[in-house]
């Protein structure tokens, strides 16, 4: 069954074609600035070249219209009509404690993603419009959501719990959720896969490192806790993100600066991480690392800091599962940057592992990077949340 | 020589005099209610019986002169003038980047503490006005200012940095300081004895929990990491205190409550901690392991946050050190719960800890509470604040 896979931004569509069968890629794309001027659309049939559309998009419904559109054209499209397409599955923000997996969607459901608008007033609602935009143009085609949440839904309460007033978590449902979901799960199975051992035995921790970035402990299979919390805030250093700081921080600048909370939130959101740690150098870990090598003192303590958290969250949820068989290393700079990889692990001799430094250098596969012999494995695994949103889509329909 | 030990809050002032040659305790006692009515001195000669006198005290100079009274009162007094008081060892909470260890108090050491009371609002200023009183009624005497935030000076730059843009620690040096350096100190320098082996040889993770509570990773002698940050509020979970938390709860709670930044920070603060999270049943932990015995879930979700966080703690502080050689729990919970040291010590077999139950149900005593062969070894050290501050307090004058 082919399924077009809907990732729906504020003012941006990802998308991807996907056969479940043979889990290939048929096809591609993005629509950019949507209701802004200059809105376009990128499509790329699966070996094929890269088309660039420029064409107005004045909604989502619009720019779903266009992707429709150049999946079925007479040239470049990829399918003969919609009715080659089984199914959309969205991939979805927030689902507060509705969703423990994916599901499909109705009005029900739809109702209780705009209950957690709230929790993620950025993306729910973005992820909302996408949904109705698909079902307008493709009614009868069976839509399944698919929660960054979700994997999380495990944590137990002393994991999920923050040591505030009890009436918030009643009230207001604050708590740990976690995101990244699809990616960790994703990630903590294929590295079972490759170590050749079902996920239900193995303690796995995952640390999905990217422009966002967070860890997750996953025992026997299930998410037992995660350092992004009731918001993507939380947790580690990032590129424009604080992560973890003294919650005090904030009324301290408040009061130095006469800065509301917004404001304060907006700095360390924005201007936070190894961007404000580099004292502005760059957030992109490209340059912090070249930076790095050629001695920048700036580059070297956000690189630092960075890996010191890694570090910290890894041996966390070391003690919290009491023991780990694997660490696995994923996203766009855990699969790319060795040098991260080497800072982090050589801090983690005393769980037996020394990095296979030939292996550690290799890009784009899944790899073991320890050495034969090491008492934890290091792997990297290269996510996929596309493919995995395509399978659980596919399982949901089928049943 | 003896040593008047000073501890100053905004309203009470505690003290001890102390014997550093002998470390014995010569007398101790506390000013309760200093400036409000009903101001009394509880004062204790060693070996003598608890004396209550009921007196104005309108200054904190005045409750330092019924202080002195006492030691040199002809019946209860336990020296004949104050020649025979050597030296005053104040209790300071915050040093800043100032002082790396305890210092003679002069001219310009005052005007560093008053430097650093934005840093401590509550604290240093009482602090000051306690140093000041008994300047005024011991002239002559040597004072000597015992930092909180001393021993942690040596952490590195990675694990004192916020991921915030670096002009706050340029211009307002926001950074991790932590605080019960005093107690880390002493405490892992015991460890080290009861160990029989050089602290410069050991990796040790100190564990001080009471009603405020930190843990610190001491590395060789020195420290390298410690979970209060900027203020005492960041880390594990308090009595009152919230501990860790997503700094974007107080953006969430300040919308939906239209609560000020020092509203939720009064929250955070005295209404957190297991007394939130056991919805207010109580932030004694007597009370609550009582509760949780007789298997009250509010107390269970409590005890049991808390012990995740410790746990938490002590395997990111392994990590950092690339393996621990001991764990010492001190402080009021500490030295007297062996339940939660047992809920700590379950999830650590990965290091090689098992624990021996009775020496685990042993109170008052510096113990080894892991069984022999345990690789990490776990132990009991009461902490002993006063003495510390006598040590150093004699160390300085002597030289």
């Amino acid at each position: 069954m082919n399924i077009l896979v809907i990732n729906c931004g504020s003012s941006s569509l990802k998308f991807q074609l996907i056969d479940s069968e043979s889990e290939k890629l048929i096809a591609k794309g993005l629509c950019e600035r949507i209701a802004i001027e200059g809105s376009r659309l990128v499509y790329t049939p699966a070996g094929g070249e890269k088309q660039i559309t420029e064409a107005p998009m004045r909604d989502h419904k619009e720019a779903v219209s266009l992707v429709l559109k150049a999946l079925t054209d007479e040239k470049t499209g990829v399918v003969k009509s919609l009715d080659e397409i089984g199914a959309v599955g969205h991939r979805l923000v927030h689902g507060g404690e509705h969703f423990s997996k994916a599901t499909l969607i109705t009005e029900e459901v739809k109702k209780a993603i705009q209950d957690c608008c709230e929790l993620a007033p950025l993306h729910n609602p973005a992820n909302l419009i996408g949904i109705e935009a698909c079902e307008a143009l493709m009614p009868g085609t069976p839509m399944v959501g698919v929660f960054d949440t979700a994997f999380h839904q495990t944590m137990p309460e002393e994991a999920y719990m923050y040591a505030i007033p009890y009436r918030y978590y009643q009230d207001y449902k604050i708590r740990r959720y976690g995101f990244h979901g699809t990616s960790h799960a994703y990630v903590s199975k294929r590295a079972a896969a490759v170590l050749g051992q079902p996920v239900e035995s193995l303690k796995t921790i995952v640390c999905h490192l990217g422009n966002g970035a967070s860890v997750s402990a996953v025992k026997y299979g299930k998410c037992i806790d995660t350092s992004m919390g009731l918001t993507p805030l939380e947790g580690l250093v990032m590129g424009t993100r604080s992560g973890d700081i003294d919650p005090a921080i904030i009324e301290f600048i408040a009061h130095k600066e006469g800065k509301s909370i917004d404001e304060i939130m907006n700095i360390l959101n924005k201007e936070s991480g190894v961007y404000g740690l580099s004292n502005g150098f760059s957030s992109d870990f490209r340059d912090l690392e070249d930076a790095y090598l050629e001695g920048n003192e700036d580059a070297a303590r956000a690189l630092k800091a960075f890996s010191q958290r890694v570090i910290k969250y890894i041996g966390a949820y070391v003690a919290e599962m009491d023991g780990a068989d694997a660490i696995c290393f994923t996203a766009g700079l855990g699969e790319n940057s060795p040098i991260i990889r080497d800072m982090v692990c050589a801090s983690l001799s005393y769980l037996g592992i020394t990095l296979d430094e030939e292996a550690n250098h290799k890009r784009g596969e899944e790899i073991i990077i320890s050495r034969p012999g090491s008492g934890t494995k290091v792997l990297v695994i290269p996510t996929n949340e596309e493919l995995a949103i395509a399978r659980e889509t596919a399982e949901i329909v089928k049943s």
